[in-house]
């Protein structure tokens, strides 16, 4: 019988893990740019040209000599002659003169010699004349060539999950395609003879699997393609055969159940068995999700979770999430939206685990507070009802009232 | 010619085509439980049974009656004769009386007599004897029947986004699959005689396509299916073609592009011939995305954005975003994440538009700062660069270091 002599604190297991696994992403490939939403960029995007490559207009209206425009006012419009009309997609051939004006369009090309555009709402046509209105100044309603990108600038560096505006620069600049780093597999394998798949009768003492499913979402969520390998029994054969099929085939492996201090523990005995150099750390002072085993096998990361759903969706973000999302080639963390700041509804206190705290965001007077949900770790709707989790440190207690951060369940 | 005589402000454009257009889902279907995260739920989600179903110990140990233990301790154990074991997954047929107990694993089914667990760690077996060495009390280390949930307890209600724990109980409920809205097509229609698709190669004059890509991203995020029409011309007859082609097979449609006040403006006319009541909104007091047309014909929702990316994307998400949510049948606005308190780095101004800032977000000493993007509309990096967006209401002025809200730009 084994028991947990010395759980190592979050931080100290993060260390050693990392002592002994350094993620990758798994690969790359290119794919064309309308489905490259979501995904991670895996090469350097560079503006092979300026953007935009010609000086455009940003206005409906006539392109002119600013100069020209200097006393147009309602009372006493600027007559030009208009010498030319700019057609989208087309460099006009006419040049502009002191005097004269071209008709331009929203993004068309500036014609030679002029240095601004009269807005058509402050303009009169008669015939072959366009009385201007109102002045303007050299630049104005114009976007210069390169005034977005210069050629050769880098605009999205490898590691950024790309973003509407992210595939809409890469279109702008031409490419019909992307690079975007491969998503890895990571599998699953439940443990458990008491658990049954959802739409098979359970008989009494038995439940529902729910970590195939919660994982499977978290999974996704981190950029990668979750496994399913389904159900298995406490048999340390059985679990061992899937195990070493998932470790062949997925680019990691978690395990789920069975990992606690009992006789049947079978998930131990199988991530051992896996390769080396095996268990790393086998127990945490964190709360819930103590038994916990960060291992890896063959140059591959193995994760034993909790089997309790909730203790194993806390132990995949704080360990899990960013393993994965370093084999899916993810750099980035952007602070805002996944960390809230707001006040504390009521006292919390960690005793020898750092707590991590299921908590209810309510906003009241422009403050959010936040409301520790009721139920332990065994209580799945505890999850379903909270927007994030707050973390207590080891032996800390937060008081009523005090300024907290929430790290939000995503999405 | 036409011209924006009367723009309408934001607030009174939504009213508007509120009162001529209500969206709703466009169906249902169900879906393996494993496939539906982020989709969004299309009906009530009841416990059928209590949730868990029986009584369960919550660690590894004894069940037990809790007087019994009152008097353990290390120095005084108190001696209790094992009278068998629970099995995972089964329920025991042993009762336990006074001066007993039963070994259970953690989510073991209790044995009749008990009313609480002792944890393994504190306990020694000797053969048939286990020796307790600490107190617990009633109801100690198990969750009961129907702590989770109540028989007939509705748990998910219609239009949730589905999250990792919400799926995870659904399965816990024993449910295979689950019904979900369908997601609404969207049809996106570019127009414009100087448009390239990326690939292609581009003239002087021309440019490449962004608002494909940027539209396709966004209307993803907002939970549809996108229909890329590809680029379009300038041509009446084409536009007219392509429109109607989009307003029968698609739930919604966007034409982007042509719908300033230029002579060469097609598409308000091809909006026009869609179908009654035809143009609702054209011109909104927004900067920005001025040119915007809001339009419902023979029941669906029409919209004609700025061809200007920058305008597009900030009309989509102002207006075009709440109707296509609510055709994919979100009812859920989640606050926390989508709306970050900032400090405002430097002072902006909004005059006869309300302005839709561009900023991004820096945080120094726990606070975050919005600094507005340098660029106008028309640069797309000030996009790719922003965490976020501002509001500045028309003819306000917002001071630096004042408390603001921005609405981050997801995911």
């Amino acid at each position: 019988m084994k028991a947990f002599t010395q759980l190592m604190t979050p931080q100290e297991a993060r260390a050693a893990f990392a002592r002994a696994y350094a993620s990758r992403p798994v690969g790359m490939e290119h794919v064309p740019v309308l489905e490259a939403f979501g995904r991670v960029l895996a090469e350097e995007i560079r503006a092979g040209t300026d953007l935009p490559a010609f000086d455009r207009s940003t206005v409906d209206g006539y392109a002119v000599r600013a100069a020209d425009t200097a006393r147009a006012s309602k009372g006493a419009p600027v007559p030009l002659a208009v010498v030319g009309e700019v057609l989208m997609g087309q460099v006009s051939a006419v040049a502009v003169a002191s005097g004269q004006a071209a008709r331009i369009p929203t993004g068309g090309a500036l014609p030679a010699g002029v240095d601004a555009v009269v807005m058509q709402e402050v303009t009169v046509r008669k015939d072959g004349t366009v009385f201007v209105e109102r002045r303007v100044a050299p630049g104005e309603n114009i976007v210069r060539r390169g005034d977005d990108l210069r050629a050769g600038e880098v605009v999205l560096r490898p590691g950024r999950r790309l973003r509407p505006p992210d595939i809409g620069l890469i279109a702008g600049l031409g490419h019909p395609e992307v690079g975007v780093f491969l998503r890895p597999r990571v599998a699953v394998i439940v443990t458990g003879d008491e658990l049954v798949a959802p739409g098979q009768p359970a008989s009494p003492g038995q439940v529902y699997d729910m970590n195939t499913y919660t994982l499977t979402g978290l999974i996704e969520a981190s950029g990668a393609l979750a496994v399913p390998f389904g159900i298995v029994g406490d048999s340390l054969q059985r679990v061992v055969e899937h195990a070493r099929a998932a470790h062949r085939t997925a680019d990691a492996v978690i395990l789920v159940g069975g990992s606690s201090v009992g006789e049947r523990d079978v998930v131990t005995d199988a991530i051992a068995a896996l390769g080396d150099p095996g268990i790393i750390v086998h127990g945490i002072a964190i709360r819930p999700g103590k038994p916990t085993i960060l291992a890896v096998a063959n140059g591959k990361p193995v994760f034993g979770l909790p089997g309790n759903v909730v203790s194993a969706m806390i132990v995949y973000d704080q360990f899990v999430r960013p393993v994965i999302e370093a084999l899916a080639g993810r750099s980035e963390e952007r602070g805002a939206g996944q960390v809230v700041r707001a006040r504390l509804a009521r006292r919390v206190q960690a005793r020898e685990r750092e707590d991590h705290v299921r908590v209810a965001l309510v906003e009241r007077g422009g403050t959010w507070w936040a409301t520790p949900v009721p139920g332990g770790s065994a209580i799945m709707t505890s999850m379903v009802l909270a927007d994030g989790i707050l973390v207590v440190p080891i032996g800390e207690t937060l008081e009523e009232g005090s300024d907290v951060e929430v790290r939000l369940l995503g999405p």
